[in-house]
C-alpha cells in the first residue's frame, strides 16, 4: 500500500506503521486509542485524478481505490458497494422550503445499508490478513453487511446483535450464513461480548470503533458526493449519528478530498439523534464529555447508549463548524412519510434522522433555505417494517366489489 | 415517438397508431387483444449505436432511451432505475457446479424490484397524457414501484392488493403516500376491482398486461444483459413467472437488440413458477392451452392464478425454443438460503424461484454445466421477511457472559 503512510493515534498522536492485526493504539494502554489512516497525498496524485477518474467504468467505492488502505491486487468480493444515487427531489426540496437539497440514498447498496461500504474494507482486509473467520457486533446493519460481503467472499461470519435487533434484519443475515448470537441485553452488551470473544478465538475484527480501516470505507459516501456534485462541496452534509462512525467516515472523506487538492473547501456537518438516545448531541450542546444515555428510540440503528467512537463524531462536527440537534422519535416518523411521499425514497428510521434534524434547522434557520445541503439516508426502510407500519397506518380493507369500494374510499369527494 | 411505428395486437396482428388512452387492441371486442409495441429500427440506430452507448453516463434503464415509447423531451422522475448489478458469483457456480453462471440482481433497484423498471414507464407515460393519478393492482411489488414513481414524479396512486400480500410490501407503498385498497380476496378479486375502478375514475392504468408500454420498461433488463456481457448473448436466461409480463419483457428486449441488429443470436428462456401455481407452466408442458389454477405458494409475487399475460409468455418461451419447469417451495426456500450463503444476495421467494428451476434443470441434464446462463433475481428478499425467517431460522439466544457463549455455540469444535 504505497498510499498509506500509517496509523496515527487520535489520543496520543503518535504514528505507526499500518501493520496486520493492529486496530487500537498500542502506546494507549490496555484500552486502546482509536487510529486514523494517514496518506500520502502526493503518491495517491499520482496514482489518480479527477480527469481520469471521468474514465472509470468502476461504478463501485473501489472507483477510489488510491484513497482506500488495501492492496490494489487484493481479492474483491463481486458486490457492487457504493456510487449510491444523488437525487434532487423537486418535491422534498418543495415541502422543506429548500431550493438547493440533495438526498444521497444509501439504502441503495447490496444489503440496503451504507454499512456495505465499511464490511465490503473489511473482507477485503481479513483476507489480506488470512482470517477465515469475520466477527461483529451490530445493532443490525453492520450485521446484515458484514454477513452479505463475508458470504462474497466465500468467509465465515460470526455476528452478535442485541435483542432488540428487528426481524429484517436478523432475517437478512440468517440467509447470509452467518452465525447469529442474540445476546439477551443492551448493544453495549453484545459489543462487550463480541469483543471477548473475538479475541478468544482470533476472528477478524469488524467492529468499526476499533478497526481503523472501517471508517475509510465509510468515507467513500464523501468522496461520491462530491465526485456526484461535480467536485463543488455543499455547505451541509446532514446525517443521524449512533456509534459515531459514520459521521466520522465522512469528513474523513472531505478532509481527504481537501488534503489531496481535489476540493477546496469543506462542507459543515449536521450530526443528528433521537432524543431517545443523545449521548453525543448532549455533549456537543453542552460542550462537556460524553456521558452514557439510555436507549429509548425506535431508530435502533442509533440507539447506542455509549458510543464507541464519540471522540472521532465530535472532532466531525467541531473542526467543520457544524451543529449537533436531537429530534424526538415522533419527527423521525414524520421524516420518512414525508421522504417517502414527496420523493420515493423509503428510509428507515435512523436512516432519515438525518432529514428530520435538518428540517429542524431549517426551521429554526440555522441552516438557510437557499444553502446547498446533502441529506444522507443511511437505510433502506424495508429493514424495518414494523416502525414503517408505525408511521405510516394501515391500507383500506374492502371486500371485492365496486360498491363497497365507493363506500369505503372517498374517490368521488 | 420517432422510434415508435405503433401497437400491434398480439391476437389479431392488426397494428394501430400509439394513441394516447389506447391499450388493449380496438379490434378484439370488449376483452379486447393485448398490445406489442413496434419499433422503426433503422431509426434507433439513427439516435444511438453501441459504440455510443459505451459514452453514455445516464446509468439507468434512459440510457436506452432510443428502445423506448416515451418522448426523449417528456420529464422523468429523479429514481435511478435499472443497470442494476450483473455478478459472477464463483461460490454460487461452484456450489450449482456451473461454470459460466450470472446473477442480475434486481433487487437493486429503488423499492427494491424488477418491477421499477415498469413503473417508471408508467408514470412517464402518464404524465405525457396528463392523468394526475396512476392505479394498479398487484401482488406487491408492482404496487410498491409504482407507489414510489409516482412520488417522485408528483402523481397521486391508488393501488389494489389482494389481502394475502406481505406487510413490507404495504408498508412500503403506505410510506409513499399512496392510497391502498387491501382487496378481501385473491389477486383475480384485486384485479378485477381495479380494472372497474380504473374506468370508472380515469386513473392512468399501470396494470401491466393491459398496458402495452409497460413490458418496455421490464425488456430493459435484457438490454443490460446484453450490454453487460459485451454483446456476447447468454444461451440460457432464468427468471419466475407469474402474470408472465416480466418474461415477456425479457424476451421482447433481446427481439429488439436482435432485430436492430445489436446482438447476433437469442438466448432460450426458462420460465420458473412453484408448484403450488403453475398454470403456465403446466399449459407449456402438456402443450395445451393454460387453464385458472390454485394459488397455494408462499412466493406470493408470483402467486396468480389467473395470469393476464399468458400468450405472451407462453410465446416467450417456445420461440425462444425455450423451457418451463414448476419447482416445489421448498426448492425455493433453499435456493434463498444458497444464494445468500454463498453469493451474498438476498432475493426474495418469487424472486429465486428462476434459480431454484435452473439448479433444477442442471440436475436433470436439461441446461448444460458449462453454458452460459444469467438467472435474475426480481426482488430483494427485505420485502417478504416472514419467509426469509422460515427459510432462515432462528439466531442463537445467549445471555450475555463468554461463559454462556461457549456453552451455548459450538466454536471450540
Amino acid at each position: 500500500m504505497k498510499n498509506v503512510l500509517g496509523l496515527r493515534c487520535i489520543e496520543c498522536n503518535k504514528e505507526f506503521p499500518a501493520a496486520a492485526g493492529m486496530y487500537t493504539c498500542p502506546s494507549c494502554g490496555s484500552k486502546g486509542g482509536i487510529m486514523d489512516v494517514e496518506y500520502d497525498y502526493q503518491e495517491i496524485n499520482r496514482m489518480t485524478s479527477r480527469e481520469q477518474l471521468t474514465q472509470s467504468k468502476d461504478f463501485s467505492i473501489f472507483r477510489y481505490l488510491p484513497f482506500l488502505p488495501i492492496h490494489p491486487e487484493s481479492p474483491r468480493p463481486h458486490l457492487r458497494v457504493g456510487w449510491s444515487p444523488l437525487y434532487k427531489p423537486p418535491g422534498l426540496a418543495k415541502s422543506l422550503g429548500m431550493s438547493n437539497l440533495y438526498v444521497k440514498d444509501d439504502g441503495q447498496n447490496p444489503t440496503a445499508s451504507l454499512k456495505d461500504r465499511a464490511s465490503i474494507i473489511a473482507v477485503v482486509k481479513a483476507v489480506e490478513e488470512k482470517a477465515p473467520t469475520v466477527a461483529c457486533s451490530s445493532t443490525g446493519n453492520a450485521a446484515s453487511s458484514l454477513a452479505g460481503s463475508a458470504a462474497a467472499m466465500g468467509l465465515k461470519s460470526v455476528i452478535f446483535v442485541p435483542s432488540r435487533a428487528p426481524q429484517g434484519k436478523i432475517a437478512q443475515l440468517l440467509i447470509f450464513g452467518a452465525t447469529v448470537i442474540s445476546v439477551q441485553g443492551s448493544y453495549e452488551d453484545a459489543f462487550r461480548l463480541s469483543a471477548e470473544a473475538i479475541e478468544r478465538w482470533g476472528w477478524y475484527n469488524r467492529n468499526a470503533a476499533i478497526n481503523p480501516y472501517l471508517v475509510e470505507g465509510k468515507k467513500t459516501v464523501a468522496l461520491e458526493i462530491a465526485e456526484q456534485l461535480n467536485w463543488e462541496v455543499p455547505d451541509w452534509v446532514a446525517l443521524s449519528v449512533g456509534d459515531g462512525c459514520t459521521i466520522a467516515g465522512v469528513w474523513k472523506g472531505f478532509k481527504d478530498l481537501y488534503l489531496a487538492g481535489w476540493i477546496d473547501r469543506l462542507p459543515k456537518v449536521l450530526g443528528v439523534q433521537s432524543t431517545g438516545c443523545s449521548p453525543l448531541v448532549d455533549a456537543f450542546l453542552e460542550d462537556r464529555p460524553w456521558r452514557p444515555a439510555e436507549e429509548n428510540t425506535l431508530a435502533d440503528s442509533i440507539a447506542v447508549g455509549v458510543p464507541r467512537n464519540p471522540d472521532k463524531a465530535l472532532r466531525a462536527v467541531r473542526e467543520s463548524n457544524g451543529l449537533m440537534v436531537a429530534v424526538p422519535d415522533e419527527a423521525i416518523l414524520e421524516a420518512m412519510r414525508q421522504l417517502g411521499r414527496t420523493s420515493g425514497i423509503f428510509g428507515e428510521p435512523a436512516g432519515v434522522t438525518g432529514m428530520a434534524g435538518l428540517k429542524l434547522m431549517v426551521e429554526k434557520g440555522l441552516i438557510g433555505a437557499d444553502e446547498k445541503v446533502v441529506a444522507i439516508v443511511t437505510g433502506n426502510g424495508l429493514k424495518d417494517v414494523k416502525n414503517a407500519i408505525t408511521a405510516a397506518g394501515e391500507p383500506i380493507k374492502v371486500a371485492p366489489s365496486l360498491e363497497e369500494l365507493i363506500r369505503c374510499a372517498n374517490f368521488d369527494a
